[in-house]
């Protein structure tokens, strides 16, 4: 029975049902497009969130949950968590993504960010009497019902770096309330870096930073569908885009990949019941940390990714010929230990979870920043380790349209053959395999987002200190060296 | 009520006069050493010990269990883990005994080999129909109820390290069986590195590698008091050990220190109730890995180690005036988010732990492995680090001779004062505890142990190799790449 | 006056016109390209060479030298050492035109072909009585008096990594004489990443790797026109190639690319007079010692790039408004530090040369291979700080079409803007020069030709433990050890 | 002939004898040491030393030059550089030294010292018709004529680290004119980490900061002999630095070692003719300036006791029986890059000197502190590896005592025997060897001092952010990036 409108989404196929026939004002390329689901470009980045829903139907166990709120079998992804056990489901589950698309599936956001909100709204309405938590978990439900794509709209352009919200040249490089009326708010912006905003239903729009009483305006949060009037998308460019409207074999992986987009809110409107935040400053920088907690960790999906670059690698020294070689053998294992080590953390953060008051499990904010911050490291050793063990061919190889050519095809298929019994097409996709995660398309995800997504390498840095302890240390040294207490 | 022989230990200072009187073969710089307990070089090591016994009664969660052997309360590094979270719980003891010690406790060689064995017998039982199971628990429930310190001599002496046992020039640089009795064996051969041995009341001794068939006399595993006759124990030399016998200052951390001995077994009888394998020889590389997936993971130890140097250099920097500087405080975040990653990947590998057949839990062997690795790297870091934060006074200052000179001593507080405030005497000791802990005593176990112990870095990388399922990660890539799955 | 052929080139504008009209075959996206010159994704590497052309007469102490031959003034890339200090020169023009271009300027492996040979083809003759070297010199003084551009083609297609030439199930994977006649031989096989062929006007051929006595007829080296009858050239994809067809805005470096093409020869006629080796199999090894003995710290070219990299980082950082901040800072010097460490290595190698008997001077080839060495890490790193310092944009950004489009481009204007006094689209300029360096066109030079150009590190790590001089280092230890020395 | 009070030193024996009969006021362990040269301890750095000379009696064109200041022949030590391949000299002078000796000679800070104060002087006295050059030619002259060991005292002990010399609690904490007189000043204070102070014949004191017009009383620069009246000298303990005066084995390297130690001047006269600089305030920065321009790059020294290193390590992997290991070899070229990265980019930066006004020649700065701050780094990690290769018995081995025992010796020399024909105490040399430089007496000099001596890290960062010219290369990003240069 096919996908009707208003129809809870059962998988996949429903999923990119649902993305039909949305009027969304989405530009790529100067031009807008009319239907984002069959833009060869676009599409592979909702190929990745397809799989989400698809695993939860092959893999119940694994990308589905019971959800606290109605009883019922939930998608992970809009999961709250009920136990250490389901934050660590989570992980499992971005590993497996990870693996299966080799690229960003884009869900995490709203996965951490409904998970942080959960507890969030529930301290504001404790300290401020307000009403938040019923409100989210009321949209949540609903959210959960229909098994929607919920992004989570955070990293404000920011303009002038040394300064905040109000020291701008322009108000509005900070996402900020432009009106208030009596049935909801209107809020005036940009959100930067938007992971898979146009291949989601809805989204969550929250504050950056730590704010200050005086950034009152700021300090919003709410869900908006994303059809909701005044939203501008626009699309942005990664390494090598274009591979994906040329054809098949130089695109490296034809399937999937991730999506960035510039967000613009131009004096768009909220209703009051799906504001779960209004001016309540002195909360901007526990929801930035909470999410944070969850999301930093969420990056062991690159753990999945690191997996299926650490088996091109391994292919292809194989059909090279030399699988054996110790040096060879020794940069896989190099490999795999990097990868690991930020698996490792992820799950211990995880593991290591605590339970807030809202009832929710969220990870441990030192281990969480400590996998991020490996991962705005190792990924970036493994691509270097794979292109080594890829050889130059990785980003020399003559285009799709040689292969293809009556006279130029027999000539590249007898010279870049590489050991007897392996089909050259097959050692060409996986040196492009290579190119495409390491400085193609999905090098954005794998690498750069590795980087910055969830914060940059010294918002880890800067948790990590807070969360070290340094006092509690000194005593511990003090003690062993013989130093009497201080007073 | 005085500590007597027979009674269960209750405490450090029940464990202190525990070891008194025994008349074991002690030797130290070419003198037999009466009574280890009274030596100032070898009492430190004692000392580490003690805190284990200590922290059951002052903390009993973290370093106590209930035994399923016998229902009763008894100390976590003699429990035999039954949850996960059992083996979790371990990793935070390691941790909190790190921090409390700055050194080696030596307890975990133990703790580890029960747990290997106790599933390891079983499991030889299944195969062979053999009674080692129900020895080794016999054994063990004894050594829970009376609380001793149980070593595990593991490490061959390993003669030319491109051959086996059999190929070595004297049959006795793996420990073998030399004879076999009615009532027992009789074994023959060294143990190197013992860690603790000479502060044990027991001894596991174990196969140290891979045997083939023909190596059956080699395949022995048996307990065995210390006080055996036959057996040698030969001190082995620590950096700047002597200065436990100078004084306090220039000793860095007087209370605390590792210990590791050569253990020379000269035709050494193991009755029959204690033998717990004998000549199963494809059980041996499985022993190995058993053992070492607990163990390898125990060197989370090193991260509470770890907060110790944190603290010293946090303190000294503070001491010298300048703890605000930002590139200290970011090479403090540097240790710690090194030392948090150790502790991530040994605590992941524990709650990933699965059960095995005989009931208890073992760690996860990838993350294990994994975490070692690691443990042979960053600590070398720390201490480089350690040591950038200090300054060269950490290699150069003189000796608490001078400092307690009546005219030196003067012109020593007057010239290595640093901000006022601060008695020069604790600069010093928190540079000496620097020293100690990056080249002195306690850098033995801080740093080469977390090189070798538990098995050189090459031994890691193995399990990582064997564990990382190359064969399936290529799948991934293939499939990716757009390869048909070859048939 | 307008260049005329046959005139010698006298600067960029000469070199581009020497180029055109040439009837050479060269394929790209499947299609044959009647002139190279013209074609927008070929031009920048154009552009480059000419860089080198112009460099001379702009700095010509830096860029060109006195010839030996013929006591005029020739090219620096077309000269032969005549001493350490040519050597060095070299490096600086290297970093000089890296700087300059931001990208690989392809005409050093052609300065290091000929200087390997002056001295091979020299020794080959004192060895064998040949008379290669008087013909060499013959063919050099010639390409030195018109200035041509000569590539240097070694690298074979290499099918089995784990054989060797006559191993292949294709006698053509390594490129070899297919006939003799009597006025010359005739060459068959592929020639892959051939650095700036297109852009040569002559190119030497030379195996790839040490040969055997049976490996006869691989031994080939020879100088031929690009032109000559047989030879095809395929180019090479590049990361985001294709946006040099879209504009300037998102291309980065509009000036300036690499280019790699695989060269196959057809049975190609090379006569008598430019055969400089045929058959002398025990001097491949040295030919492929030699050159990288050059090439390799030839890659200090990659400091001047860095250089450039550092400088994009830095102005992101400024128009972000926190260049002061000292993580930037800090960033900003460890960036500096790793490329000036191949920087001087680089010219460490140079310095150190020594004479052949030929005359020449040749580059120290431990300290060669330890620059490149460093050469296939540290542009990774650089990359992965300038990506830190740029922050996710370097990735997300819109493209040129959108900055253009009359509505969205004043949103986009709005919202990348950085500190005020910045305009929007330089902030976009140096995003996108940083995507080109680290993951588009130009990151394929700077990095992975970084790792795989002039060999692969393995190959790297093999004359660094030959040059090593293990024994020799034993010696050294055994004698502050106290042991005696070994009979 | 024997060496005689007055007369020139010539060689090894010279010096050993001409140290004899001073009565310096040398202190170690609370006791006054009435003969230096006679304790075991102190020796083996006096024997360091002592080298030098004998260099260069035994190659003289390595560690010998002919002076500009009288034509004669002297010591490499004391010459003033005349040319960049002067400086190029002492570097290939420092290697070898380092490998013959394995640890710290300490007379690079008397050589650095002399070849800074010569420009300095001089352009002092074009600044202020001051003069100082006559001055300190007259007095290095007559040192060039005795051959005498030169120190050069830097380092102040500072106190709090937030503040400049006149903001301690104590004036002394800073070296500074206490007294003026007409024939001459009188200084106070203390130098910090005087390496081979008490194995100098003169010293050269000197500030260790840039100053302000406030510190004039700083501002001092002057030589005086060792024996003047007033100074003490305070030994620096080193790690096991006891064993030497325990016997031959466990010390490691007997023979050579280290010195450094803390000198007290209380109240100590320097004529006028021997005061090289006397409130130039501004001079002080650009004096450090000059002088770790040298004296960064001397660290090469590091490369040549890295030799020793490697050696050992190479000769415990054949010892152990698996030289050939393919991990093991890898190592073993990983050290040797590492080793040859230190040495490259010290040669260079003294191939690359410059000539000053003077006319003496001095190291690129840039180079110099990136020489030095891979100093700070490599030595640590080839320690790691070193004892990765060695295995745990480098910190396990029993006492020396316990080898020569007639019972224990020989199960000793069965047990820890390596592969056949290797005699077991070699083996045990060998372990001691690593274990002294990596965690024993010489681990200060390889170690700790690689970090701190000629300034710890961070002040090698401050240089390299300022030769780095950043805006230069901001410039270079903007031309290729497209950008219109700012007006």
């Amino acid at each position: 029975m096919p996908w009707q409108p208003g129809d809870p989404i059962r998988d996949g196929a429903d999923y990119l049902e649902s993305l039909r026939g949305r009027d969304l004002d989405v530009w790529l390329f100067g031009k807008r497009i009319a239907e984002p689901v069959d833009h060869p470009i676009i599409r592979p980045s909702i190929n990745a969130i397809a799989a989400t829903y698809d695993l939860a139907v092959s893999d119940p166990d694994l990308a589905s949950a019971t959800s606290e709120l109605n009883g019922k079998t939930v998608n992970r992804f809009l999961h709250i968590t009920g136990s250490a056990a389901d934050v660590v489901s989570q992980n499992k589950m971005q590993r497996r993504l990870g693996r299966d698309t080799g690229t960003c599936f884009q869900r995490c956001v709203g996965m951490d960010a409904v998970n942080a909100l959960f507890s969030l709204t529930y301290d504001i309405d404790a300290a401020h009497g307000t009403g938040y938590h019923h409100r989210f978990t009321t949209w949540l439900a609903e959210m959960q019902r229909l098994n929607l794509m919920v992004g989570g709209a955070m990293t404000d352009v920011k303009g002038d770096r040394s300064k905040g919200p109000l020291g701008q040249a322009d108000p509005d490089l900070y996402l900020h309330v432009s009106e208030r009326r009596d049935d909801g708010v209107v809020i005036r912006g940009a959100k930067a870096h938007q992971t898979g905003a146009i291949n989601s239903h809805w989204m969550l729009v929250m504050p950056t930073a730590r704010l200050g009483p005086e950034d009152r305006d700021y300090a919003i949060v709410g869900a908006l569908p994303v059809e909701a009037p005044g939203i501008t998308y626009i699309y942005g460019r990664q390494s090598s885009d274009t591979r994906s409207m040329e054809g098949q074999l130089d695109v490296g992986n034809a399937q999937f990949a991730g999506q960035e987009a510039l967000v613009v809110f131009d004096d768009v409107f909220i209703p009051t019941e799906r504001v779960f935040m209004d001016g309540e400053t002195e909360f901007a920088a526990e929801l930035v940390e909470r999410f944070t907690s969850y999301h930093r960790r969420s990056y062991v999906c690159k753990s999945g990714v690191g997996d299926v670059l650490i088996g091109a690698a391994a292919l292809i020294a194989d059909y090279n010929g030399v699988p054996k070689a110790s040096h060879i053998r020794d940069k896989l294992v190099e490999m795999s230990h990097l990868n690991e080590t930020i698996y490792g953390l992820g799950i211990a953060a995880s593991h290591e979870s605590t339970q807030r008051p809202a009832g929710n499990w969220e990870p441990d904010p030192l281990l969480a920043n400590s996998c991020k911050l490996d991962v705005t490291r190792y990924p970036y050793e493994l691509a270097r380790l794979a292109q080594d063990l890829a050889g130059g061919a990785v980003v020399t190889l003559p285009s799709e349209q040689d292969f293809d050519h009556p006279d130029l095809g027999p000539m590249l298929e007898k010279y870049f053959q590489g050991r007897p019994g392996v089909p050259t097409r097959d050692r060409v996709k996986v040196f492009r395999l290579i190119e495409n995660m390491t400085m193609g398309r999905n090098a954005v995800g794998y690498l750069t987002e590795s980087l910055h997504g969830a914060g940059s390498p010294q918002a880890q840095r800067i948790v990590i200190e807070r969360g070290s302890d340094i006092e509690g240390k000194k005593r511990l040294a003090e003690k062993l060296a013989g130093i009497d207490e201080p007073d």
